[in-house]
């Protein structure tokens, strides 16, 4: 299992779906293995049938999956189905699916067909966000700010302050390609100006860009955003009446944390990056959404600015987080932790 | 010297004084060491010559003494006479004492009198606001505060909130035991009704409390402050009208923080620790006067609140701090640096 968890792991596209790697056993021989790689593609058991020399070698081994096999109709025809035709005898899982088209129904399947089925219910962080969103019906949030000693992210509310030093720049790129939607407010999208990418990394499926904004007719069409083609989502209180770019989509609504996190979930979205400002951060923190925090401190005071939460809430409530995590980048440090359970 | 250095920081009630150390040394053999230790009594050198078996050892011997001797009627006679006398042959000094009354007139009344010096100029951090207050004619300034990941030091602006753990508390009174003064300002008098002392620690000459008021007369004296008798200056814009306890003085003035440090410097405090609130962290950061921070990072989020620095100035200038250091106090994280240079 532990073969096929490295397996696993070697996926880099999987986009929304979970990692996964498989190996095929007989008579204490590895026969095979391999993993799911590219959203849409084979899944990791079908990849692992295909690496065997011989088809026929299936007959009467074992398979360690890492996650349970699917029994739907996705993208790809469901791999239970190949399993039994294959003669596979044993199927090892790390864990059931969350995922309620699967969960369960893909271990009956197999169970029905006369496959002995073990499930060794593995604790992984693997696939964290897809376990969780699953779990919760929302996307696993990570807010992430650079701040000063002083607690500020901006000097003015108008003007972008440089804060973090070029190795927290690309630690923070790194986290935005662990994502697969980045979140702004309209403050930000005006005074910084980000084209939210991920600059230093090739993406088949780069994180959905999301701006929150009064009227999306407002919008300045000349801002870096649309530089890039990757898929930009305005939450807007009005409804377009003009033209916008191919990848543009707009949602119209009252967009508080909760109906932001409904629409992530619908969207299938199991990783949401907040990053700013002030007044979002403020507002998720108010509605007790942030799973996950990741701050770059930077050795600097600036003895008045912008706070890195700042809302209209009178009703302060702490979240409390486990003992953080802390990594020099260069001199600015790296403090990441995840809400106390 | 590095035994003279050794002596010379088991001096713990020095107070204003410097801490120094000295040994004396005649054909290879240390014949005595000794330390300064308490304020207003004898100086390292007498207390090394103390400690001689017999005065009439001296004679023709070499004393190390981390810093210049002497050559002024302070609390105690002038140490640069008393090395003539016994007739010590040679001193070599750590460094020249920054003390416009000591330096180099010290060396000069020895070298006057026959006796050969030698300055090893060395660096240290010993006495390093001692040092800074006579070359900058100010305390040293460190401030401190207990900060939650989103940079807040309070939910409220009329109520405390506990952020920092035991520990990190514990931290903060050793801290305060090594400044020379404690600042507050009123809403922090008012709000959090501190004692200002060193609970863990007996000390000869604890800190002075300073606490800055709009007045003076309107001070609450059940206030937990006047629970003990330490001293108390209160920096008011108004003079007092009422009887105050004895350990009480007043000082009235228009207190920015120039004025703050010159009446400081004039008091002769080397180290000031100002402990909050918002609206004074922030006033000594704009007046960029802040050469050490120290911060108790505590795992939590707010999302709104008091800011650790939260001033009315439009004008934000930056203060660089050099990499600074960390170490986990519990779950909190104490952050502390030195301005840069």
């Amino acid at each position: 299992m532990k073969l096929a968890f490295d397996e696993a792991r070697k996926g880099t596209d999987t986009w929304l779906n979970p990692k996964v790697g498989a190996v095929i056993v007989k008579d204490s021989q590895v026969l095979a293995s391999g993993h799911h790689q590219t959203f849409g593609h084979e899944h990791a058991e079908i990849n692992t049938l295909n690496n065997l020399k011989n088809i026929s070698m299936a007959k009467g081994a074992t398979i360690f999956v890492t996650l349970e096999p699917c029994s739907h109709f996705g993208k790809t025809p469901p791999c239970v189905q190949r399993i039994v035709e294959v003669g596979l005898k044993k199927v090892v899982i790390g864990s059931l699916d969350p995922n309620p088209l699967v969960s369960g129904h893909g271990v009956k399947y197999l169970k029905d067909h006369g496959i002995e089925v073990e499930n060794l219910n593995i604790k992984t962080d693997l696939n964290q966000a897809y376990m969780f969103s699953f779990n919760n019906h929302r996307p696993l949030v990570t807010l992430k700010y650079a701040m000063t000693l002083d607690g500020k992210i901006n000097k003015f509310s108008n003007e972008r302050s440089l804060i973090s030093n070029s190795i927290a720049y690309d630690d923070a790129q790194d986290l935005r390609s662990n994502n697969q939607a980045v979140l702004i407010g309209e403050n930000t999208f005006k005074t910084d100006n980000p084209q939210l990418t991920v600059r230093n990394k090739k993406m088949k499926f780069p994180p959905v860009r999301i701006v929150l904004v009064r009227d999306v007719n407002s919008v300045d069409l000349s801002k870096r955003i649309f530089e890039n083609q990757a898929k930009i989502w305005f939450l807007s209180e009005t409804k377009a009446h003009r033209n916008l770019p191919d990848n543009v989509e707009v949602f119209v609504g009252d967009w508080n944390v909760k109906n932001i996190l409904n629409l992530l979930n619908e969207k299938k979205i199991q990783a949401l990056l907040v990053e700013g400002g002030s007044k979002i951060q403020s507002e998720f923190a108010q509605a007790g959404m942030i799973d996950h925090l990741v701050i770059y401190l930077a050795p600097m005071i600036f003895g008045n600015g912008l706070g890195a939460c700042n809302g209209q809430n009178q009703q302060i409530k702490t979240i409390e987080f486990q003992k953080p995590k802390y990594k020099f980048l260069g001199d600015n440090i790296r403090i990441s932790t995840w809400r106390k359970k």
